[in-house]
């Protein structure tokens, strides 16, 4: 068995045998960059070494093998005073484990090659400060002794020296430090510090080996599930310095810009200074720009590597260098990171000129960091001091005044002021304050809150349930910790992390690039599924057009019943106790929804939109009981016996609407089928405006969806009465209305009766959000202010069930009706409406189990898209 | 084909063509009884029939056959002046269609045969009635007359003779009557009432016919799901009469008494009179032993026919007999209603007298109606005034002085005093007020509100939701409608209709009588389920014990916390805001908590107990918000600071507590895992409990049962802890002490993730309350408020799917976690523990998927010790 290889030598796509940096080391030899020179011990040697305890036959005699070929190459030798050979022994396992191993630099000096690598690079004080940096790191590697012990020595000669900065010693300080140093190392260890070359090159290889199972590394491969016997590769390689003069320097640069992906090199560089003196800051670095004209040389060598490794890897490098008397050695390449924009950007360039496809182009990017570049965001090099931290209910970044109630939000805003409205939590009666505003900040309410749910509908930024924040609605104040913000306050709210910041926070726009949108063109070109939207609002469903929805998979009627002029209408609907009152407000609402339809419809000319009937319980739509009892408190006691009846009325109907568990009672087509005469209403105002589009020559695709069936005749019913009305308007119309009909599968039931459900339905669209509360047994707004962190914290759960979809048991039961709603309706379309189908795991799962469409918020449209694409091409 | 037979020479068994009744004429007349003779029409002819649109050829030629035949064997004759032969003419078809199809008596009659028949039976009013009466009959059925013309003529006759009674016509009036009768039939139908016997024969059996496609039997048989195809048969059998002098009479008798069941004829009869007469109640009927003395011999032949009727048909039956001048005929006999308690008699005698089998005997019941001999019942015989109704909450009967709030309850309940605790709704603060009352009325809440748990788990009879009382807490009265109940007014409920009655209602006992404690005796011989029951004190599980259960299947930890003296300690610890705080509650709640289980596991002693770790929500122990905010403004009122100061306190927690679902929120293992200590110290209390047990040298059977897991870690977690303290508490106690441990399954995904579950499981207990209400997404108490209702009554539901479980759903569910969960782990243990346990139809269930037990109420233990038997008897 082999156990050492020169890079030169070495199979670039080993990194089993190689490991990653050795792999790395051997592909850049390999393909001609000027990398120092070298060799590679195998992780075969390592996993021997560690059965063996002991360093396996053979291996040293391949090592100092190895090792005269590197002195001939480079023409020094290890231990020689004149050309003294110095080395780096480094670990590099086949698997990633930043920071876990050791690491031995400038290995090699000694009492005698210190001077040679004095006279070589013409800097006594660097070759000493090499010697005392050498000895200290391998005193602590290899020897295991104290970093502190060594730093403790080093401060008491600075001190001596009368200077606070290391690089202010002198080489004469140095020289009492190296003195001090080996005492030490003699004084603990009983031994000299080793001053043969040889011996510290075996005893740092071993060191290297031992690192593998130091505490720190066994934690982090358990941490990764990272296999124990995998063992880690030892690379020697031979030191380059970028410090022998103004023709030496050191740098990292990046093939193209990772904040942008424009094209060109981006990078700044140190001359005449190691690696160590960039990351130290102690003098500024110079824009890489700046060496073509000061090394053109050089320059021209690095634009080269540069090119070489991006076509090589096939994608942008983050490279390091060191260039040593105008020579330009690589140290190591690897992706660079980057902006979700410069991803974006590089990955479509990259395509353009032929490096990557399309889909490689796709699979590449992250759509979670995708999604970011379509919400205003907090400029990452602002400064800013935090409030408080919520939930980050809607995403996007806002400024404005904190203004408490909403229709001084509404009048601010109105008149073009930037305001942000705190409330304890948000009802209908608020709707016309949130659209006015910037933002909402509520103390209490989850993540499916009332405010959480209007603004992500309309894309505004919302931080619910902050907890921290307690307000005063009479004193026009709220209090963080013993902090109080007054009306008029500036504050910022991040909705994708929580932030509440004082002051205005400076953000950055969104944008959807040239680069982006010709990403999402071909993702389009390799979905299976079908992206479309939820959108209530015409203006909703022409931003999900501009996102690239092809239609709209979930329509809420009921945020519609919540506008400030409908409300009243639509209490007077519930409110009624008498089928006749009840159909008089409903008459009124007609040409409202019809109006609703018609714009909505409009804006998706061509394409599906899908409109659910009335879903939630009735008594959302009515104010409060305690606002409803102080009301009649009021009205009594100002004798006006009228407003006092009227508010018993409403007290008496409320108290009867009261409901335990709002979330399992009285809603979806329940009330369809109680009050059959709202979702007509609904059915009537859909077909009318559907006529009116008709007649003006557009192309309306009705779909009609009843929410929370459970049982089939449900459906049945439902169904009937929607063709019943069909029927009608047609006729009063003179012309055919086609539509289609299907349901939401949101119980468990409906799925476990999804065979006989399939049969009156054209389409299943599943209602996650629900689905995953009743499967669980688990009120979203409850869990995730109650037991949910904890479950997710303590790991009882790997992810929140109402962000990424539960395979195992949601998805179990959403396979199961998709199977058997299309063994008994082959023509059954199947998709999904919860948030999950703007989450790419989730979407994912959609593709995986042959769903035809996902439904999600229209500022999700591009990464959903991204994210169907993905599934497919990683199928 | 042959198209007629005999009474005795039809196959008593071939209902499909005999008709029922025409098979029990046959029956009856093979096996030697005196039945009148007769002969019946196939169902073959009435198919045929249809089919032509006339009757089959040949048929008639048969019937004449027949009736020459019969009139050879009675020595009379069709149409003959002296010896006339009167015959009924009666539809039966296969499965009994009651009232549906039509009847002519007493055909034969005409102006010469009615005298022939006032000579013979020497009673010319008689005949002439008789005639009358078969002229309507026949003039209505026949020849569709309406009623309505006959009754007319009747009340002219009547109103002339100026009498009021139809029996007070002499036979002059009822002469003018059949004239008037002829001619109305003349005039309508343009032509005479048939003369002829022979024609009117022919004319009545189409007719019978006929009816089978009747409006109202076409209904039937669709409601019925009965086929249209089976034809009726037509019986024509020779008419006999009881009103022939004192040696003739008419009469009913049960071969048993079927009130109590007791053996020996029971039943009445007249002397002289024709089963109209016992119908229309004009003389009072004699108790049949009189005939003893009156009519030795028929007595002594009727004791002959009861006796063999029963032996032949196995069963107790309720006979329609007749005499005719000393000879007795018997018209009917079928299977005898009772009540159920004789129902029980009866099958355990005829086991002990051989007649029928142990198996027999147990399918002969219904368990519904077994149910009712359980609990005290209202006096069937009683009248009284029904004041409103509500939800049958918990059954039973009691009576007792109203009052309105649970102190007052208490204090005059333990004096003595029946009182009825009547409040809005009940809280844990009024415990207990129920114990000491009789019973509970609250005019809010469903059949899961505290009040009806409560009420139930004490066997105490409870009314709740019932919404037409209006109470006034204040005044100290509730109203129903414009009538007010003040306190102290008595009053009765019946907790098993929802009844709420005036004043002290007479209700009768429950027992177990010795009949009944052998029939389940056998019952349990059969059974493949074992019957444990639902038990949280000592008390309950005794009773349990009376009732057969062996073992407890739950018991509900809460319950306990609910105690009065408890309460304030399981509050002290909800609020504790710090670890120590509330470890200090629980340490005082252990001895509390080890005194509970150690009643329980007594009393249960040898067999296992189920102790289910703490469920509901913690909020459900706390003070009401409102309560609690007027307790918080009076002690500042009162300047009280640190009353108020613990006041908020207790605010700010309920606050934080509050769910906007609780049914779905912070509940059940949930609380296991987020304060681990509060199911530490419960498992500790049982523990203590055992090892005390164990030390007395009884034996104690541990099941701990971990409640609302939905995720396999989290079973896992708690069996982890659990076995912890029990480790601890053996070392403590210096003994083993052995238990299993498993799990409820009551949501959706718990069934989904069942393999992986019942790894970690040793039985599996199926929640079906909380299963049902997850899987349809329904919170029961809303549910049965607002919509369940309107589906029900509206057929989208087959039943209350909170009563019989849901086969479809919510069984598959289950069928699913059984089959998987014993796939993992063949020793698992399955069974029920919602309120399905105690529902026949869901113990059927139950039994087919092979589930190892039920657990019910202890009040429902025999029913359901009978419905596992009868299900394992049926498979």
């Amino acid at each position: 068995m082999r156990y050492v290889y020169a890079f030169e030598e070495g199979n670039g796509s080993d990194r089993r045998r190689l490991g990653g940096k050795g792999a790395g080391l051997a592909e850049m030899s390999r393909i001609g960059l000027p990398v120092p020179p070298g060799f590679t011990i195998t992780t075969e040697a390592c996993i021997a070494y560690q059965k063996l305890k002991r360093m396996p036959d053979g291996l040293m005699e391949e090592v100092w093998d190895h090792l005269r070929r590197l002195e001939a190459k480079l023409d020094r030798r290890l231990g020689d005073s004149a050309k003294p050979l110095l080395v780096s022994v480094r670990s590099g396992a086949p698997i990633s484990m930043p920071g876990m191993m050791d690491t031995v630099l400038n290995l090699g000096l000694n009492r005698e090659t210190v001077e040679g690598l004095a006279a070589l690079t013409q800097n006594r004080r660097f070759a000493l400060d090499s010697y005392r940096r050498f000895i200290q790191m391998f005193a602590n590697v290899v020897m295991h002794m104290e970093h502190r012990r060594f730093e403790e020595i080093l401060e008491q000669v600075k001190s001596a020296a009368g200077v606070t900065l290391d690089t202010e010693l002198k080489d004469t300080d140095l020289a009492v430090v190296i003195e001090q140093y080996q005492a030490l190392v003699q004084e603990s260890t009983g031994r000299n510090f080793p001053e043969d070359p040889q011996e510290q090159l075996e005893m740092a290889i071993q060191a290297v080996f031992d690192s593998w199972n130091n505490p720190r590394a066994q934690v982090y491969r358990r941490v990764n599930k990272i296999a124990d016997d995998l063992g880690t590769a030892v690379n020697v390689q031979s030191m380059v310095f970028g410090n022998m003069g103004d023709t030496s320097a050191t740098g990292v640069l990046f093939t193209r810009n990772p904040n942008t992906g424009d094209p060109g090199i981006y990078g700044e560089y140190l001359t005449n200074a190691q690696g160590e003196d960039v990351v130290a800051g102690i003098r500024t670095p110079k824009d890489i720009q700046a060496m073509a004209s000061e090394m053109p040389k050089t320059y021209e060598a690095l634009v080269h590597v540069a090119n070489l490794l991006e076509t090589h890897y096939r994608d942008m490098q983050d490279i390091e260098f060191t260039v040593e008397q105008e020579k330009l050695y690589v140290l190591q390449t690897r992706a660079g990171k980057r902006t979700a924009r410069a991803a974006v950007r590089i990955a479509v360039d990259l395509v353009r000129s032929g490096v990557i496809s399309e889909k490689e182009a796709i699979l590449r990017q992250d759509p979670e960091q995708v999604q970011r570049l379509l919400y205003r965001q907090i400029d990452p090099q602002a400064d800013y001091e935090l409030l408080a931290k919520g939930l980050p209910a809607s995403p996007g970044a806002a400024s404005g005044r904190v203004v408490f109630n909403a229709d001084e939000a509404e009048a601010r805003g109105k008149a073009g002021e930037a305001v942000i409205l705190v409330r304890p939590e948000t009802t209908p009666d608020d709707i016309h304050g949130i659209v006015a505003a910037q933002g909402v900040l509520t103390s209490r309410g989850g993540m499916t809150s009332h405010a959480a749910i209007v603004a992500r509908g309309m894309g505004k930024p919302a931080v619910t349930g902050c907890e921290a924040v307690k307000i005063s609605l009479e004193g026009q104040w709220f209090m963080v910790g013993d902090r109080t913000i007054a009306k008029d306050t500036l504050i910022t709210l991040d909705g994708g992390t929580g932030q509440v910041m004082l002051g205005e926070v400076p953000t950055v726009e969104p944008e959807l690039s040239l680069e982006f949108t010709e990403l999402l063109t071909w993702a389009d070109r390799y979905q299976k599924l079908r992206v479309l939207a939820n959108a209530d609002t015409p203006e909703d469903a022409a931003k999900a057009r501009q996102f690239g929805a092809v239609g709209v998979g979930l329509c809420r009627t009921e945020h519609m019943f919540m506008g400030q002029d409908r409300l009243p209408v639509v209490q007077e609907m519930i409110l009624a106790e008498r089928l006749d009152e009840r159909d008089r407000a409903l008459a009124k609402l007609l040409p409202m929804q019809e109006e609703d339809f018609y714009g909505i419809l409009k804006a998706m000319d061509g394409y599906p939109v899908t409109i659910r009937l009335l879903d939630p319980p009735l008594h959302e739509f009515l104010p409060d009981i305690e606002e409803t009892q102080r009301a009649l408190e009021e009205a009594r006691a100002r004798g006006d016996v009228t407003q006092a009846e009227h508010e018993e009325m409403v007290l008496r109907r409320t108290r009867a609407l009261f409901e335990f568990n709002p979330m399992l009672g009285f809603r979806g087509v329940r009330l369809g089928i109680v009050y059959p005469e709202i979702y007509a209403m609904q059915a009537r105002a859909i077909f009318q405006a559907q006529a009116r589009l008709l007649a003006e020559g557009l192309h309306p695709d009705v779909q009609v969806m009843i929410p929370l069936v459970g049982i089939p005749a449900e459906l049945a019913r439902m169904k009937a009465m929607v063709a019943e009305v069909n029927q009608r308007v047609a006729e009063e119309r003179g012309r055919a209305l086609p539509y289609k009909l299907g349901t939401m599968i949101e119980v468990p039931r409906a799925a476990l009766v999804a065979q006989e459900i399939a049969r009156d339905a054209e389409f299943f669209s599943f209602g996650t959000n629900d689905l995953t509360q009743t499967t669980f047994g688990y009120s979203r707004d409850d869990a995730e202010a109650k037991f949910l962190p904890v479950y997710l914290a303590e790991k009882l759960l790997p992810d929140n069930p109402f962000v990424v979809l539960d395979r195992q048991g949601v998805g179990r039961l959403i396979r199961l009706a998709v199977e058997e709603g299309r063994a008994a309706n082959p023509w059954l379309k199947v998709g999904i409406c919860g948030e999950h189908g703007g989450d790419p795991a989730s979407i994912a799962f959609c593709h995986e189990i042959g769903m035809d469409y996902v439904s999600c918020s229209p500022y999700r449209v591009p990464v959903a898209r991204l994210a169907a694409a993905q599934a497919a091409l990683r199928e």
